[in-house]
């Protein structure tokens, strides 16, 4: 019985907001589509050079219960990036909050809009030690 | 600026359960990590020939606080499946409650142990309306 991967789904109650989240990540929209009769929108936006690998962006006209939220069963969507130091000063300077800063050189955590957490991993080796990262403390949880 | 996706992350209760149920999709273990140190394991599992979009199970070995829960943030996981009628009598005939049935030949939704809500799609046109599902009732939400 073959299977194959899609997508993964996250509800937005903003979905502008979302949207340029995932832009300053890097990720272009790559389908979207509006559906008057059940009032809601999807928009799907992937990595460069990987189609087959979007975060699917529900967005219900009349708003969702209990967006944005936390909870624990749901984990992250992960990003591999050329330089965590360059990403992270980019999400900085648009007003994100790096929640766990890539003290190492090697990983972050930041959040969207909704509180879906999204790790960052620098891509092959870790890089050196670098401030203003190295000393950064945490900022809540992810 | 390089991005890449690496994997959706979930946090799991039963390491073992958990596992199942994705073998029962279909998936296949690509790694399995355990961390003595940080008392976690971390098992990748992807659809065959996807290697590039594993789901991440993440499990704590002395618990994880909520889990099973539910939530409205995250939306779910999807994969596309060759048969989605055989597949759900396969999830079906092992213990699963197919919480969406695909009464329209196209769609349905079904649940990890952890209330991971996963959606499974029909590969190419919907199939024919068929019974038991075409007059299934929902079950729970998902």
């Amino acid at each position: 019985m073959k299977i194959r991967y899609l997508h993964t789904m996250v509800r937005v109650k903003d979905l502008d907001a979302t949207t340029a989240f995932f832009e300053l990540l890097g990720l272009e929209k790559t389908r979207h589509d509006d559906f008057e009769k059940g009032r809601f929108t999807l928009v799907f936006m992937a990595p460069p050079g990987q189609p087959e690998c979007p975060v699917e962006l529900t967005w219900n006209w009349d708003g969702d219960e209990g967006l944005p939220s936390d909870s624990r069963h749901f984990g992250h969507i992960a990003y591999e990036v050329e330089d965590i130091y360059a990403m992270c000063r980019h999400l900085q300077a648009n007003g994100v909050t790096i929640n766990r800063p890539p003290r190492d050189g090697r990983m972050a955590f930041v959040r969207s809009p909704d509180n879906i957490s999204i790790e960052l991993l620098q891509a092959g080796e870790p890089k050196a030690p670098e401030e203003p990262w190295a000393s950064m403390e945490n900022t809540g949880h992810w």
